[in-house]
């Protein structure tokens, strides 16, 4: 695999910054090509500075982040077409991405509007693992638990985002309880982690529905994808 | 009411930017007051900059945000306070909040992490509306459409970050197909947020289950609802 690791915590010591450590050797361990964006060591800009989507689409092009490819947008689309297989790791902060991972897609699909491939970040055709860790314990967020399901709350990242984008998304890796995770229990995830790296070529993908043609329903006029994937 | 509306759209002449200011005028010709926490023209600083969660509590309690509370946080939590109600405005970007208004509750909730108010925002007891455009149809958007329902879409937000910070959330205001809104439509828009806005107090909210007692499953070490809602 060519496996672009994209991590948004801003503590190198926090138990995400182990499990990114221990993740990477494994697939170096094992062959595999790693680059890795780490955003809060890249001072990343998560902000869309212009918002301007006028129809014109003269003025659009270069409406979006002032008119000219912004360097560091640059550098993470390489990155992504240079990879096949995308990690994205994260700390769930309220039910959600950290807002510098979450202006990673922003930015990334800003650029470029006028680009389907770009507007849905080049993502489409490859595979991607979400590597998450929360507070909660498992029992919380089961399908029963107070918190609603965590199949639910990532829904709007593993089906919109990547799912949307033409990705092949697989089951999440999730280490619940970070707050009080216990040696053993940081073996365990260490392991489940490993494990999970070194099968993700083979591994079943989530059988979201397609979000183009199949059984949807629809009406007199229906957006593309592409429209449909931004506003 | 005491309308604190968050907006979070980067073009005052946007779709966005028009539906703020005829909402905001709604708002105060029935007597309401209203104040606003517009985040692109406050230049708002999305990203939580420590995240040392030492189980040390001294630590802890400067860890975040470097030690001192920020002034930018404490006038937001100082508008959370002083109002009874909350709109939360943005455009659908990626199937959730732009990374700017995630940072909002992100950071506003980092700051303060050993006062269960503050972990929450503060935002127990009040009411929220979300008011949110797509560019997506309606169709693509119901509960059989090519996205998901909206209702799932934003559940990470309307359950997980609102209603888990024990707001009284009412259904979203949403404004579908936004990229090629006729100017029947967008009157029709105005008119339909002017009366979600006036009935605001009297709306029915959204029975999500409760997080704290109720039927939920529980295991033996169960975190507390502050625990739980950030890792």
């Amino acid at each position: 695999m060519r496996v672009l690791w994209i991590y948004a915590h801003p503590d190198p010591r926090s138990l995400d910054g182990a499990l990114r450590d221990r993740g990477v050797a494994v697939l170096r361990e094992h062959g595999h090509e790693v680059r890795e964006s780490d955003l809060y060591a890249m001072n990343w800009d998560p902000v869309v500075r212009h918002g301007n989507r006028d129809h014109d689409p003269r003025a659009r092009r270069h409406a979006l982040e002032g008119g000219s490819p912004r360097a560091d947008i640059c550098a993470e689309h390489d990155k992504v077409s240079w990879a096949d297989t995308l990690v994205v790791q994260f700390p769930l902060w309220w039910f959600g991405m950290p807002a510098i991972l979450k202006g990673w897609f922003d930015r990334l699909s800003a650029q470029g509007v006028d680009n389907p491939e770009a507007r849905r970040c080049g993502l489409a055709g490859k595979r991607a693992m979400v590597v998450t860790t929360l507070g909660a314990n498992a029992v919380a967020t089961g399908s029963r638990g107070r918190h609603g399901g965590l199949d639910e709350v990532l829904f709007s990242l593993t089906h919109g985002t990547l799912f949307c984008s033409g990705m092949a998304v697989v089951a999440p890796f999730v280490v619940t309880g970070s707050v009080s995770l216990s040696i053993e229990e940081y073996a365990d995830a260490t392991k489940r982690l490993a494990e999970r790296l070194v099968s993700l070529p083979a591994t079943e993908t989530v059988p979201f529905r397609g979000q183009d043609g199949g059984r949807h329903e629809t009406a007199g006029t229906v957006h593309s994808g592409d429209a449909d994937a931004r506003r």
